[in-house]
């Protein structure tokens, strides 16, 4: 059994790690951390747990994290970066679902992130847990650097359009939209169901943290700078991630036959027959991609619609992933739930 | 293995079915029919199956449905009683998710479902398949009539005030609210997104077809006739039932203590400590029923809350937890997912 | 022309006020104060003004509120009791759309709202704004405690079986369900949309500050103490109440006759024709409340349907129509919006 | 006064067009037809509409429309061009909110459509009702083609990049979101709230009818043929359209100065200030559109973003703009209603 830690749980991210490693038939959760509400029972604060997890949060002074096999934070940014070291040397392997450990260029991430970066030591040598790209080193890795709910809808979208370089890849355009849960549990007037509802929006259309984070990922694979225009948009829903995607094909190729391809053997994502439309609820609670590909009206614009639970395939499903295949465990174990539909 | 066939799978009851059975340990999912729609993937029209269930919908005249050990019927009303008779005489067992053998007396269900009843003999063989009542009936039990969604949250909701005789029994109240798949996967007008969405409203005060059952369920514990006003209500939003429950308390008892010892050893129904309220969505896609017990100002009005998945324990979930009991399998079984939160 | 005054122009009955006042023949909007954006265009926090109101929010220091004619708050409950004694002096009308004067007894208000009353003399002073009952004292007031939005459903649902004398008095009911704008815009976490959507639940059942407000109101009209349990909800919409009331008949009337004779002349009450159901967005954006009456299987419980726009009618929609009648208007006027549906 | 006629009122387009002529104070509604619904109330079938509209459903038949100063068509596709003939020679003028006179190329009408034309020679007549284009020829026309939903919002965005030329006309995108009322009022199965609330997807992708339309839109000002990647999408919310347009810049301007000044003497367009982001719950219920034009980290690569409500600007609100402008009224009598926010 995995001797498992959670830090921060008490965001959504936390309650989908602890929904999810509940029953995930490997792991132990020996502790999850909360300073603002340690000594209260997990499933009182998310009465979904009631029945499967009698824990309650402890105090990060008292939790014994280095006595764990691995150690997820599910904190806000800016956490990790100064926990991690001290974890890793007392051979705890650490998954970050947040920012810290993204992007390579440390100057890049203190812009963008606002503050100075802890342990930029340490970002050079933690793996981006995109297991569709970076299986490899995941399985090799100390340090994980979970991706961000955008970037893994995103990248996973354009992956087999790059890897082919049928694209120009000064233009790319990701237009996403995604549910509510992605800005997370936070008191906020904007989010508030009275403002969200019934209402739809673009946000950071200038300039989003995940943007870098994007052009980082698409870059390595392209062994080039890419150009993206990047908008987020909130949709009136709890979870759900669409990134409808734009490209100007510069060559002729079978895409259907390319993504298919691509994607054979991987578990988590799942490419639609051609002329199909993904909706997000098909992956509602689960760890899949679901993605389609099409060429509207056989103009050179190519359309890519990919979506994922960013609560899962796009926070704590890929970080279970991520350890599964850094544990040598079979890559689904624990995480092949059935979408709830409807 | 259990082979389990699956007659009309194209409701809300019937992916809801397959979703749970897909990953249920002990069967084998042999057949689903759909007039409509034999030939189609049962993946194509319930997009979050696919890479869980590779089957198509069968034409109900190919299915085989007599060589399979139970059969689950997740249609209209009117259809299962056409067909249980001939399944049971080949040994088949039946369970009705619809309300063909909801209600002993033929008259009173041809009244209010408006139309003949087809095999009267075999409504007294029915067992009303509310397993925290009629736990015993049902091991033995070959045909079973899964309760209706109102009435499985009601019932267990005023259960201990009737087994415990301190309520007046003749002014019962029950107002419950129901989200909109309830209604079923039917188009139509009145439950467009457009129509009820940001939208509240009762229906169906003069009379409603679960009121009858619900009065035959609490009027058998109570072994007295019961007066009962239920009202239901529309809530936007897709699963869940709440119902709120009002009597007469006739003399004093310490209800917390009293819900607590009646449902101690009840894997799916779950009491919450006094003064908490029960949400619908921390049941969500999972077999539990939450129940909380008030009685505000200390008057002599007691008030229930019990919250429920209308298509989990109201329907699929309850269904398959009779289906556990009547083959000597652990009643969880392949019901006891985490609810999904947020 | 009415010169008008806003106090706390921030919150959900603030806007509301503006989107009503914006249009209102007769009204000058003279200041809307607000110690935390002042200086700040009132458009540019609620977009849907551009065009329609050209004004700042000011500091309450600067906005000569006493030079108006009437000053309505739209304050969290505490602010009005201490700066309405000065506004009254200096001959200005004030409507308070917070609960400082809305409880007779003192002592039950301190109670229920946690702080020390601060003008406890000018309690008594204040009318009650609810027209359908207090239209003469309206008419003269200088000082009105308007309304809740719980209590104002409730009142008109209950109001012609109590003043026929045709009901116990001693048990009614008020199953209650509200959208989340009646919570205001806070930033909490259990209305953001993530937590609030796609769920229902009861909430307060143990006690809620408008149970004194609504059995002070019922108790007034029947010239004795009532007995009454409350039970408010939280629906996943933005606006609207939906009172379903309970009460046991004591003799027999016309109950149909009784609800439109008593509401024949009321310009803002409206009575469904017999079996109908009103919907709450049936009064979206508007000051109408419906009702609709029932007696369920001819039973001795009568059940009251009664929906308003919390907004409207339970908040800003009521002011303007107590602004109405003290200023000898139209009790129309400028509150005569069709309602919004879709 | 204006006498006016509606042709099939039982849509969503049909309740706008007489939520907002009910208060139109120049229009007299002589008639509203329906041939399913002849005899009902409208208010029966509508309830926001009591009190404010005493009107029967009448059979086309009987409903002497020719008598009318104009005729709406509230139709579904392929009923105005069978009888707007008629009418134009009794000297009543048309608007028709369908698609049938939208295209002047009739074959190219006739393929997307899917039927054939009943009067091509009309189309020619027909002045395409965008008065922000077509102000003058709308001014003298008898019969009027609305604009559809997306057109109208991705029209006004695109437009002064068009005029002033300086984008790549070849590479278009419109990247749009709809809210479900632009589905209509029609019982489907997949607009139902438990299907499409919590949910967001594409659709049409391939290819939708408003393609065509947008492009010869955009022809017309460009006065060249434009390439246009357009992808509708589906949101769960009633109202409200949000187009994401992009397009590539191909010499340097000062953008917001461009939008400010070409729609600064339009009422209904509204240039929101740089760096801001319009929501769709800001025009809810008005004939506003709102953009706002974003040139994201200097890149060549132009964001405009333009919201409205689909069921106003995007159809009633915007026939009756071009029934003022027709009737030499003043563009906004009627419909300057303030939005419903939230």
């Amino acid at each position: 059994m995995i001797n498992v830690g959670i830090v921060g749980g008490t965001g959504y991210t936390g309650v989908e790690l602890l929904r999810l490693l509940a029953k995930h038939p490997k792991v132990r959760i020996k502790a999850i951390t909360s300073r603002s509400e340690a000594g209260m029972h997990v499933a009182e604060l998310f009465t979904n747990l009631r029945g499967h997890i009698d824990l309650k949060f402890s105090d990060p002074a008292d939790a014994k994290l280095n006595k764990c096999d691995i150690v997820f934070f599910a904190t806000p940014n800016g956490i990790a970066m100064q926990q991690a070291e001290s974890l890793l040397k007392a051979g705890v392997k650490v998954i970050d679902l947040a920012a810290d450990f993204r992007i390579r260029d440390v100057a890049e991430w203190e812009k963008w992130y606002g503050m100075q970066h802890a342990c930029p030591d340490l970002v050079a040598e933690a793996v981006y847990g995109l297991p569709e790209i970076n299986r490899e080193q995941v399985k090799k890795a100390c340090l994980i650097a979970n991706p961000g709910c955008y970037p893994t809808a995103v990248q996973l979208g354009f992956l087999p359009l790059i890897e082919a370089g049928v694209i120009d890849m000064n233009h790319l355009i990701a237009d996403v939209k995604s549910g509510v849960s992605g800005a997370g549990r936070k008191a906020e007037v904007h989010t508030l169901h009275a403002e969200a509802s019934d209402n739809f929006k673009a946000y950071g259309v200038p300039g989003h943290r995940h943007l870098p984070e994007i052009k980082q990922g698409l870059s390595n694979v392209a062994k080039r700078p890419v150009g993206l225009t990047f908008v987020p948009h909130l949709v009136p829903m709890i979870r759900g991630i669409h990134a409808t995607l734009y490209a100007r094909l510069t060559s002729q190729i079978d895409l259907q036959a390319l993504y298919e391809k691509r994607y054979l053997n991987e578990a988590f994502v799942d490419v639609l027959p051609a002329g199909k439309h993904p909706e997000t609820r098909s992956v509602r609670g689960s760890n899949i991609c679901r993605i389609a590909v099409h060429q509207p009206q056989n103009s050179d614009t190519v359309v890519i619609l990919s979506v994922t639970d960013n609560l899962v395939k796009g926070a704590a499903g890929q970080a279970i992933q991520n350890m599964n295949i850094m544990f040598g465990l079979s890559e689904t174990l624990g995480i092949d739930q059935v979408p709830l539909l409807p």
